[in-house]
């Protein structure tokens, strides 16, 4: 496909705007899709208010966003398991295949990953891009590109869940009812756990999580939260906690409401790089503490989830601003966090 | 068998002494053991310095000791596996057998554990002592009942490297070289891990390491200790730490010090129930910490691999004690750490 | 309570009788419970049939049935989770607690169990029965007796679904739909895999399997199995396959039709001592073979499952009898197993 | 480097002879090596003397051999790790990377694999060979380029030991004393396994397992190997056997000595396609059946156990033939396979 293309760039702190860029050409084993659904992630905003995550600086012109949804419009030559006018979700990170992290199957870890917008790396807030057709995966017809655009945070949710090893029977606690938290409590109900509860502090939140299958929650501004956890497990403490608010209180409620023997899977980062955790407490209780960083071999079961309508993704979010609106879905998106829990850039129909 | 015994009571902070009391009569399930050796750790000298470790407060007179080593003199009339005669290394905890945590093999988390040494239960500086046969291991032939008494401290460090995944072809790192530093490097090597560098601030303790099989030492006090992880694994960290010394400072070498994807095992509780942890970092490398208590399952194989030579038991013991000077034992243990890296009771010939 | 009760037994192959027993004294460990369903076990009808499985052969006058639900009517003096009134699911065997099995949580192959109905422990087609408390299972508000006794067998299905390593994105195969595969499927659909396909002869019970929430059957009367199973999975092969027909032919498909890198869990016994296996074939794909004997560790996550609706459990029966019409009840489900999937004894209301 | 080089190939069933061929030019990502000494494989003996192993033909003139070892002479130019002059074992597989399979880590079943000496794909019984660099791993000083040829049977021993989840404590079986059983064997041991017995019917093969470490051995030909196992384990069978006779009887052998609970795993191919197992009994027992296809991230491990003096690999090869006698080679390792346990090609010094 010849021409040019829209391209959003951030042009600084705050600062969106839009450029003109030639269409990629796929290679021969890429494919170009053209973008339709683009989710905005916390580490989207974090770039935008502070123009850098640790040692990640933006450089601008920068391109954010790194949950695609689209349709695959060109193929190149070696590619066979996809053809224009697939719908597929994209898979952000190029791994090099070869490295003993690659070869022993936890490519998230790869040294020399490739991840949209994360800078050096441009992101997908433009019309098209061209892609590894091996992170291209189809779509079934039951599921949207919206919802292709959310398999993305889904992906976190699922590895977080699999880390921790939920399964039917546990009890789970979700810390923190933001995007990543609420696709862990979906995550942990699709995999069998039938009770999750999840924590946070604001109420639309709260009722986000009901409204997508919690089995409760729990308002830590109003209420103790490890005394609840234990008040909802007969005072045992529960088998699971997924810790995704990345808040020292929150940290130290997921080791003070596990169960002896259970595991605390922390996904938050906090603005603080140390935590103080009760370490003490976690070895009486013999804890195991998993973390994780993005996710690996995920996507076809996430896919395969919503599809079986196992995950509720679509109602996940509350708001879908157009392209030509970027600006506004930025600053709205940091401004109005107690509302906005989800929000997607539509690219095109 | 009739008569009384001596006992070596803890009389108040730091102050032992003796009483008599009748020499127990073993039950249908049980076996007399008449203890020759019985280890001093560091949770009885904790007990004799401080009078309580958290909410386990001693009440005098209280027998401490829970590493004990002896010869069966009697066996009760249900026990099959154990006759007169035969010594043995004895596992201090007895439990329930039908809670959740014994049923699923997590026997160690026990709610209802009786646990030798911890208040109110008294430990085994004494004579003879009565306990379920199925918690009594019978030494080979070239298993003393020295190394019987460090059994104990042993399945520690096996449990510790259980947990942590531990397999050849790692690199480890075990911070601390006390007595269950050193059993943890020990564990290690004979699970076949070929690389284990220890770390201390004690040139006594270090040199022990080297003796007992360590691949190398760090000094913590002279070198930096994460540039010299990074320095003998090439910049990539190493696959598995075991923290032994319960100080906030090598936690944090500990996950400095971690390759991505790699496992910290935190033993070694701290003075402060509370450490300040560098939990990013830990995300970045998606780390998993493992915790442990006590151990469970192990003294089967901890006795086989003393045995079989794969761990050098005995030259652990810088100190054996004459039971009747106990006073002494114990205040040598308190005032001179740097020298005694473990020291013994010998109770009986 | 005192008095006698009815229990039914067999007199001899294919002779059932009454006769009045003491009604029995619960132990301080043990509840009495008034049973209500008895399920009838593939195991029962053996024994009814031949007389014998194995090396455990019947001497009349013995008492069939291990899958009980009742009520609560006594409890003995040590126990604390139970009382008069509580419904429960009985696990059938009680275990030593000592042995290395025990003690490593895999207490389902304890050498000295006590299991109902395996001579020469008598089973519970009677009124009464004194158990365990800790093998008594309370039920939830919304979980009957009829269910409670049916946990026996979900109880198994659960085991093989997680010897498996069932979980949500696998495509899963069950051969046979008998009990104990219509439980299996149901465990996998439970524990989150979305695809599960039953294979049978009998069209009842593929329609039962339908019903009870198969994704799909295949009838290996029509059918060949294995080119189905390779048409459903785009010629990759199913990741997990359950054999619970134990027929030399399924056994074969089972591993013609499993993927690379898949698991094969055999339950089924049969008639032969040894199949003919395929190994070549497996070595080839690099597959897992689990077995499972009985179950461990499941009552109260099956008892979960059913309460959060995840398993239709009830549905699975197909014929209720009265206990006064016993002798009909085996013969019938003898007979007629083509359209007898389950068969419950109604003990009392 | 330009010019020919001799190769030797398979000129038809029982035919070796040489040919000319240029020497090959590395690509950017390989590395050209001289080799110096190349193992003789069961499967290159197989080839020679049938013509094919299952759909796998050999259309002459074909080469041999995938068990390599020599000197790097040449790099392409975006290798970074090797440089000319570095000793080297080689992978034989290229794998594709991309695939599922690669994904996860299991590169080993990758579908598009491409495997030195299994036609149509040749192998190295040749002076040089291009190589992917990534698949060539560097011997340190004390590891010979012999040695490094045995990598690759030693590794199909190590992901059989890992594979069988072998550990310290366990009493292990070798069914088959061939160069596979004897790796097999010495990855136990390496991985701590102290107790490790070796069954086989030919008594060179029997001494060469206890000069290379075996604990005992069994001759299957005058002992009942079954009762000698119980006997060795006081009648519980033995934790793990590792199966590489590929034959009816010692796989029935490894079922009935193994212990409840334990691991069969399975290496050896037959020459029948299926094989008569006792499925009841492996229920009984509940076994769990492994089953190995080559192996997967195991060569830096492999090396270091070598370099570690873990295991003595380079007396496991009776026999070392020049290069130019290959004829001889292949013959006298088809005839005497009672003497030859293990034969090697010396390329060149």
């Amino acid at each position: 496909m010849k021409g040019t293309m829209k391209v959003a760039v951030m042009n600084g702190v705050g600062k969106m705007g839009y450029t003109e860029r030639p269409i990629p050409q796929p290679k021969d084993n890429e494919v170009l899709v053209k973008l339709e659904y683009v989710g905005i992630c916390g580490s989207d905003l974090h770039f935008y208010e502070a123009g850098a995550i640790g040692g990640h600086v933006v450089k601008p012109p920068f391109v954010l966003g790194h949950e695609p949804g689209g349709t695959v419009v060109e193929v190149g030559r070696d590619v066979k398991h996809l053809k224009a006018g697939d719908r597929v979700a994209l898979e952000p990170g190029k791994t090099c295949g070869h490295c003993e992290f690659c070869k022993s199957g936890r490519y998230n870890l790869c040294p020399d990953v490739i991840f949209f917008a994360t800078p050096p790396v441009d992101g997908v807030f433009q019309e098209y891009v061209a892609h590894e057709a091996d992170l291209c995966f189809k779509l079934p017809d039951n599921v949207s590109t919206l919802e292709g655009a959310l398999i993305e945070p889904l992906a976190v949710g699922f590895h977080a869940a699999n880390q921790g090893g939920a399964e039917l029977g546990q009890t789970a606690v979700v810390m923190g009812a933001g995007c990543i938290g609420l696709v862990s409590m979906m995550a942990l109900r699709a995999k069998g756990v039938s009770k999750v509860y999840v924590v946070d502090i604001m109420p639309k939140r709260l009722e986000k999580a009901m409204e997508l299958g919690a089995t409760g929650v729990i308002n830590g501004a109003e209420q103790d939260v490890v005394c609840k956890i234990m008040e909802l497990t007969a005072g045992t403490g529960c088998d699971l906690v997924i810790e995704t608010a990345g808040n020292e209180i929150t940290m130290q409620q997921a080791i003070k409401g596990a169960k002896k023997g259970g595991t605390v899977v922390f996904v938050g980062y906090s603005l603080k790089d140390n935590a103080n955790i009760p370490m003490n407490l976690a070895l009486d209780k013999e804890l195991t503490f998993k973390t994780i960083f993005r996710y690996r071999n995920i996507y076809p079961m996430a896919i395969e989830a919503v599809a079986a309508g196992k995950v509720d993704l679509k109602n996940i979010v509350t708001d879908i601003f157009p392209f030509g609106d970027i600006q506004n879905a930025m600053d709205q998106s940091v401004e109005n966090k107690a509302n906005i829990v989800k929000a997607v850039v539509k690219i095109a129909d």
